[in-house]
């Protein structure tokens, strides 16, 4: 019976979730900036410390390189979205809804389903249930009385479905049921991430038109929201909130190991062994050394419960922006309780 | 554009959910206290200070009398259930779970879907999603690992789907999607209620066999959750958590005017008046009176907070007990993380 | 033993805690305008449906006509400041900061002691302890690392005490003891407080330079918060955020029964009689009929968990840009985490 | 300005506050059990896989081997802690409250107050404040109604001060202030400790008669709370919820390094220069490695959220029970709404 509860743990994510990660990961083994199959640009803005990374991964080349689908992958990176600055917030909103804005997959959308995956008893992993909370919802207001709603304001729908271990339903399964049911035309998923570095955490936005996929986010799962498994397109917007506990030590060691060996030009038998270990077995040694909470501990920054308050506030408005483009924040203000 | 927001907060309750209220509503205008078509029992536990109620409204001559569905209607109501006693909540929940185990909807039922009605960010409208959050979910655990499974636990799924105004979506649609994905056998919803009287907030769980019908709950629905709406037998489980503010006013100011007269012994054309008006005008007016939350102001005890935390601790409990007979509470507490 | 519970629960609060609301009832009574010792100054600002009420009491003659203290009572009021508007926040912010710095009480004040009152388990009672969650505290960044501190930035403590219930400890002693020990300029209090309209709650501020008296606030006190158990000025901002049951019962009542005299333009006998009740007589039997919550029963709209959430940021940020009008946002963004 | 920012997140634990993990560091470079000046004693319960350690510092010598306060230190483990089982957690409370009664220090004292430390607002931190919740504080009632309080009630009131960056006063100013206003016979503080190894997180819980150290509990502190500070006896009782990120890296990787090293056989200068290592400066380049949430980040299992709740349910109870000895649970419920 114990067994049960030990093997549910294990439903947790030790890669990362970023596909800019990926790209460095994969970098790191390679001598030049190209990887076949991939295109890449790079925005900054000055003023708010930002920097805006596209990647499309174009072929099966490309997406084997990156462990990652076919698709567009926008990466919006700043320090001082973990800062609480209303100004700033505001100028992060309006660029996150600009880059949703320009994405294909939502031109010419009518009806649109946002989905907050996550658990909302734990902390780090409520982005979602919290982004559902501040979204100008509107389907229901068109459908029972469309005479009094502006053209402008787009058919919106919204769920946090909740988590495996919370509704013992695979949340795709959940998702299909409602798409089967409402029919919207574009998915949105909004996710809490793994990430691998602790510079990433909260201050970072990942965008993509590739969906969700089995094992991405902070709670695991085994169907992904995609295009094949629900039959329209859906997008995805995750913040890394969370490093797994193995990761960070995995990924800590080798630093210090390499600053060691640098320093003292020192190596050796041991050395040399140390840096032939298998990855694979390396990783899952780290995991057992942690138990008895194997894949269950997470890396968090002290004010994660303040953060998450802010960043799906963050999220939500810029959806509301990018989703009602014709209505003001004044207008949204209103229709939201 | 404004107009929109006090329309949606019409969204609101004014009638009561509790078939023994509407019993006693119309014993109020009848001599006897037999209705025809209706079947009355009541058990009485003193320890407990606590009343069983079961009313069969065995027709439809008994539907209309009392304004319900055909079916089940079991009131367990003591006042300690508000109080902060273990040992007197033990016994609680072995009493709501013998009452839920005897009901013929839920026998040899293998899949059981467990919704959890209500909006989790309104306090006393929180009672669903939080008894969602105590609930042993085996459905997963009976798919993926079959033989980890003692035969004894019974497959459950839950859902708290949030409610129109967060989702945009029929609460009746987004269950009916995931019914016809997973197909339980039974459907069983909880519910905050709201009561006409104070004493019966958090001092009464109504159990019923008939589902969920438009209009009733904490939050106003179009479309209910029955048989005819989902295809499997739908059980209801709710608290009266609040009282309408007009309901209030109405009802306090009818007793005041009663113990007015009596203590007076006087009347004339203004009491005769008072005693003429139209019901339906005079609640009217009060909801007006009480402009400009019309229909969204409600009454709750000071200490909802806690306990609502309680009530559905009671309920999860007792719904863990009766989906799983074989387990003891020791064996559900490693289930449930 | 169980009659102590009920005891605890009359700690709970029936009048009005709004000098606007005393003076208006005054009126109803007087002919004129004008109460003599009681100056009052009106400013409205279209955009925002603003009205700012200044009531002073000049001497002792206005203070027992008023029941309140001598000392200015300011009363923001806008049926906006629950509407989700960030641009609308933003001036509401400015407007109050902008009368907080007028006050003579704040002027010249180096270390400023700012009280949440009020139970962070109960909801429309958290207004206190949330907004010293938003609060811009710097005493101890002045105290430790002085040199890197702008001089523009004041020194800043708070505490939110909790309540007697809670504590066992009467709020006025804790907050003697802390600033017997600390030695605080000037006293800053903040508390959810009950209204009798409706319409008033959640829709207005109260400012006044009069402290917090026994007997105000959601919670009942017995110990104020005044100068003279202090021993430094206390000023009070206050939110009406629930109305007490018996209260909106009874006028509601009132107004139910005028308009049915000037509807039918009947009398006689019972409605002479009414209109001779005793008031507090008729108050206490109201509260009778709402047995067994007696004074326990609160009524507060159904968006009241993010409308505390709105106006304790709002009420936080205008008392950090009174505090610190050296700083901008963009600064206190970055102090506060 | 933004410096500030970083140097007030160093206010973050990276020791062991447990005097059990002490020994075990002190022990692991000694061949023998016994310390000199430190008196040990172990009881093991089976069924409960529960083991309770005493450590007696007994003089200087001891306290100083140990880098504890002279005094006794009682440690409850049991994995079984974080399991959510009724029966079980009676058992517990049972065993915390015979350990605390059996401490000189909680004898014959008239009025105790109960300070919960730690920041409500970062969810492992919230032991203090949430045990203060649960509470059964009777001050108020037996000065306010002395004749209704059986005379088997002790005389308990409690405090949540908040943390120094939420009130920017030192706790420990805040309880000398109470201290000195309430006059207690003893103080029992409850807080959220550090840990340095994964399997005593939420299994362990702590109990001393040394007070609170300077540098302790998950946030820092500088001023303790001791009989020096505060002039009473003051008790400890703590629960490791987090390990220092930092902390969990180097350990790990020591322990890492070791299994390579038995494993491989293979050594060299390398892991020699690794073995001579200074240990402070290890630390330091771990958290340099873990920028920029230096001292931070904190790694805590993925159930904190739940986990927390059950724990200081545990606690609140365990203090009812130690405090009034008089009542069984059946009283204690019915005092506390």
């Amino acid at each position: 019976m114990q067994k049960l509860k030990k093997q549910s743990m294990e439903f947790f994510q030790t890669r990362t979730d970023l596909a800019i990660e990926s790209r460095e990961i994969l970098q790191g083994s390679q001598d030049s900036e190209d990887i076949q199959g991939v295109k890449v640009s790079v925005e900054k803005i000055e003023d708010l410390e930002l920097e805006i990374t596209k990647v499309e991964i174009l072929d099966n080349q490309g997406a084997e390189a990156m462990n990652k689908a076919i698709g567009n992958y926008i990466t919006i990176e700043s320090p001082l979205l973990t800062d609480n600055d209303m100004d700033d917030h505001e100028e992060f909103i309006k660029i996150i809804a600009r880059e949703l804005m320009a994405l294909e997959a939502l031109k010419n959308k009518n009806l649109v389903l946002v989905v907050g995956l996550g658990n909302w008893d734990v902390t780090p992993d409520a982005l979602g249930p919290k982004v559902i909370s501040g979204l100008l919802v509107t389907r229901h207001l068109i459908e029972f009385m469309p005479d009094q709603i502006d053209e402008s304001v787009r058919a919106v729908s919204a769920i946090s479905p909740g988590v495996l271990g919370i509704t013992g339903i695979e949340t795709g399964e959940i998702i299909q049921g409602i798409v089967e049911k409402i029919k919207p035309d574009v998915v949105i998923a909004i996710d809490a991430l793994a990430a691998r570095k602790a510079s990433r955490l909260n201050t970072t936005i990942q965008i993509s038109d590739t969906g969700v996929h089995p094992g991405s986010g902070v709670g695991n799962k085994r169907m992904g929201l995609t295009e094949e498994t629900l039959g329209v397109p859906v997008l995805a917007v995750g913040v890394p909130t969370v490093i797994d506990a193995a990761t960070l030590v995995n990924d800590t060691m080798d630093q210090f190991l390499d600053a060691m060996r640098t320093q003292s030009e020192k190596s050796g038998p041991f050395y040399e062994m140390l840096q032939n270990v298998n990855k694979e077995e390396k990783y899952q040694l780290i995991r057992e050394l942690l138990d008895p909470y194997v894949g269950n501990l997470f890396v968090t920054p002290k004010d994660i419960d303040a953060t998450i308050d802010r960043l799906a506030d963050m999220v939500a408005e810029s959806l509301n922006l990018a989703l009602h483009p014709g209505l003001d924040t004044k207008d949204i203000g209103r229709y939201i309780q």
